[in-house]
């Protein structure tokens, strides 16, 4: 059987492949008219490229001519006929741009009515009109390019996991219960009266279970699910590649991380580097401000408290006064360039956000958006700086409850050996065998070694995050059935994907993604659903505008 | 960096990959205990397999030895020490069956508690204990098998399909909207009052409009959902080989998946011939009484009504007189065995049977599997026999209204070409561009080539199935705006798998499955939500046991 994307199709060749070795073959070509010029070419279009197709002139072709000139921008067609070189002066750089087919055989297999805007690139349109004709913006060379990257990097990563490292591909449910305080989970109806599935967020408990099983090496692209109403740049479900070993530790899991990363990585976004830098939690904070640093650009915080020691200036004095308090400068270069109203913004950005945590961090952007704006390079759009984040408090503080404490990640951490001890006498001591993977300032990844000792899993749940332990009694149960030392990592794949083809958004990496309040606008989903279809669920709908909360 | 299953481990080989020529060596395993034998021996196996592991005797080993045999089965441990050629006469014909692994350290990761059922493929429990305890029930060698062997089954089907066919694997929304009269899909509530997605049954609308898209060739592991209540062997999510390809015919895709097939084959199941055998629907009705024939054996149905044409027999006479009436017979070989018992359960499944479609094709199997309770083989359970069912009908009477027609398949299918005419006359009489794939007499796959052009897609809609059109207006629209000639197939992975590896229930090529009734036993899921954590869906339950759907 003949390989390649022309195997087993009406077409003979694709429009971008033909070139000078080609003259004199005998062609079908299958496309979308690009646009016709003067009723003498016709230029096709498929995924691959474009061919300008020679509309036949002599009285003999009278009806191939007619049928060419009659089509309308973005017609389907199939055109036969033989392979030129195109007359001298009329070449071009383009891959096929020295080569014509003069059309001998038309078939005219859809003809499109006026599009509600234009494919190419340049034209601008709204994103909500892209979206809701998202079929004809995925036309783009930009949207298929995005496409075939995304599924080729992923072919890349499960050849070198599954072929090379013995990983096996599992499915594993997306209709799950609720988790304990999964406050971010759809839930889903079932058959029997207040009986609800839920769709997990990862499948955090399903691969620790799979290495109880002794599968080994897990893993899986795996689709999740998060309901977090509306938010900029989050979908409602999103994928993640799923990574899970037994018999690893840290350096183990993210050794492959960088391995699998620098194999499947897009040849044409240049090499990457490995080992990956690697930082502590404490380091990135100190220097960077923020747990997630961009380390594409410098212009670290610097400790300047020792020359204030002595100072009486009252809101310097004040912040030294505070436990683990501190003044902390950042060297912008030709910060000198920003205007009154510029300074005041960072001002600004200060005082909203003083006493949150990512403040500085969050400052250190700023300046390096702002220089950017003054035609200042601070960040290179096309380098790719990976860094591992490492050593995270295993617990911390709850927002709303400070003196408790609640998970930095999730309850299934291990902490760092060495802090073990710690975990019975100042647990808000104890660091984590955690590991981030940040790339150019976004998180793209995390994970863990997870606790494999039931007793160990239960004094966590019970004793310091104080959680009914009996919602993951089918966990605990299994870490005292022989389970073995384990740990992974899950890479947000959507944002993984749009940084390496340096896109604004996720949504440019998703065929059919959901607007930022969870819609598709092609669709029109969600949508009404018919009490009658209620019905076998045991639900009806609360309508907010009635009193009450009666029924409708 | 180095590749196999043991590269970033604890471990430096694998439980069945040691042999004599690792005689000498020093090597770390991992693993459980599968038996301790007198205080000499540990049988450690991991998923590869098992090897002997030597207890030293020595008094300088006595803590090796102590923590050796103070281990219980299914415990995991870690061994280091060296390989050494078995005492001859103590051999077997296991893989690892001429060395033994002499213990000179140990390390305990974990200590099982007595499990509830042995691990051990002859030792029979109970389908919900085995769900319960998946993770342990997973560690059987027959259900590590059948893992490993759907991963790399798929595996290989990427790999055809992206690497040498062109394919670009492009993952679909699972949270969709409603299809009209999707009555078996799920429905997932939004933070918006009264509108709900819908996890839908297939990727059918979006795999076609990617072609519309230009994407050319898609193709998807797709998670499906559908929502049936209780059925054995039937899950509410399942999984599918979903592919789809512009500019084809019938043929090209159907040779795709016969390559593909060929081409992912696990090589100990033997090779699969290709072209598959085709029959039309028609001829499968007349020579089997089913669509879906098992063709490993014969006793195909023959009409003899001609022998009875002036029969008076009165059962024989009123079969005759009705429309398309016939007498068939079905010729047993040794059908001499059967018992008046079991003459009379044939005859038992007639009279029920009565009038329904399938009856002579069930009346057949039920004489194959007579014959082999007798001990004659009829089926071999070896063999893998493939058949194309084409030519389907496009259009079937509904069953309560049968004046009026609905898609036998789904409203998308395209008419045989020679067919088209009769759509707008004798719709009824229309053959479709669909076809089955069946394998040993169980259907593992259909698709179709599709309507392209937005006016028969809409006559199809309004006038023959008298739908609302309206909501397929995206669908119908993107037909419209230049969509291609296009078609394709979705395969059915879990039949397909528990077919190959010769499996009784889906639920065992399936990592966690949920039981007949839905549950997932080992969790318990579906399970309760509070009424709070249900407020931002705007639903809430209605209480079967109470009076006119009183809030509960």
């Amino acid at each position: 059987m003949v390989s390649g994307p022309s195997s087993l199709s009406l077409r003979t060749h694709t429009c971008g492949e033909l070139n000078v070795d080609h003259v004199g073959k005998w062609v079908t070509l299958c496309g979308w008219v690009q646009y016709l010029r003067q009723d003498l070419f016709v230029i096709l279009r498929d995924f691959s490229g474009l061919t300008q197709i020679l509309v036949p002139q002599e009285e003999s072709a009278s009806k191939v001519k007619a049928d060419l000139c009659d089509l309308t921008v973005e017609s389907v067609i199939m055109v036969t006929g033989t392979v030129r070189k195109r007359p001298a002066g009329q070449e071009n750089k383009m891959p096929t741009g020295e080569i014509e087919v003069l059309a001998e055989n038309v078939e005219v297999f859809n003809v499109s009515k006026k599009l509600p805007f234009e494919i190419k690139e340049f034209v601008k349109k709204s994103e909500s009109l892209r979206m809701q004709y998202r079929y004809l913006d995925l036309r783009s060379s930009r949207m298929q390019k995005n496409l075939r990257l995304r599924s080729q990097l992923v072919m890349k990563m499960r050849e070198f996991l599954c072929n090379e490292h013995g990983f096996v591909d599992v499915e594993t449910p997306t209709l799950f219960k609720r988790t304990p305080g999964g406050a971010k989970e759809f839930v889903v109806p079932s058959r029997e009266p207040g009986l609800f599935y839920s769709l997990p967020q990862s499948p955090q408990q399903f691969k620790q279970l799979l290495m109880v099983a002794g599968v080994d090496r897990y893993f899986q692209i795996a689709r999740c699910y998060r309901d977090e109403g509306s938010k900029p740049d989050r979908q409602p479900e999103f994928t993640q590649v799923d990574i899970e070993m037994s018999f690893v530790d840290q350096e183990g899991i993210r050794t492959l991380v960088e391995s699998m990363l620098q194999h499947s990585w897009p040849a044409e976004k240049g090499s990457i580097q490995v080992p990956f830098q690697t930082m502590t939690y404490e380091e990135a904070m100190r220097d960077y401000g923020v747990d997630k640093p961009d380390t594409r650009f410098n212009m670290k915080l610097t400790d300047i408290s020792d020359i204030f020691s002595s100072t009486q200036v009252e809101f310097l004095r004040s912040a030294l006064d505070q436990p683990e308090g501190s003044i902390q400068a950042i060297l912008v270069p030709c910060g000198a360039l920003f205007t009154g109203r510029e300074l005041e913004s960072i001002k600004q950005t200060a005082k909203t956000q003083f006493g949150q945590r990512p403040l500085l961090g969050s400052l250190r952007l700023q300046c390096a958006e702002l220089l950017e704006s003054h035609g200042r390079p601070v960040r290179d759009p096309l380098a790719f700086h990976f860094l591992w984040v490492v050593d995270f408090p295993l617990f911390l503080p709850k927002e709303d409850e400070p003196q408790e404490l609640e998970s930095a990640h999730h309850p299934f951490t291990a902490p760092l050996p060495e802090d073990t001890a710690l975990l019975f006498t100042e647990p808000h001591k104890v660091r984590g065998q955690h590991y981030d993977l940040v790339l150019n300032g976004c998180e793209i990844g995390g994970g863990s070694i997870r606790i494999h000792r039931a007793s160990e899993q239960l004094y966590v749940l019970k004793n310091i995050l104080k959680e009914d332990p009996s919602q993951l009694t089918h966990l605990l149960e299994a870490l005292d059935f022989g389970a073995p030392p384990h740990g992974g990592i899950a890479l947000g794949l959507d944002r993984l994907v749009s940084i390496i083809v340096g896109a604004a958004s996720i949504r440019d990496v998703i065929a059919f993604p959901k607007s930022f309040r969870g819609h598709d606008l092609m669709s029109r989903a969600p949508d009404t659903v018919s009490d009658k279809d209620l019905t076998p669920y045991h639900i009806y709908v609360k309508w907010p505008t009635k009193q009450g909360g009666e029924e409708k």
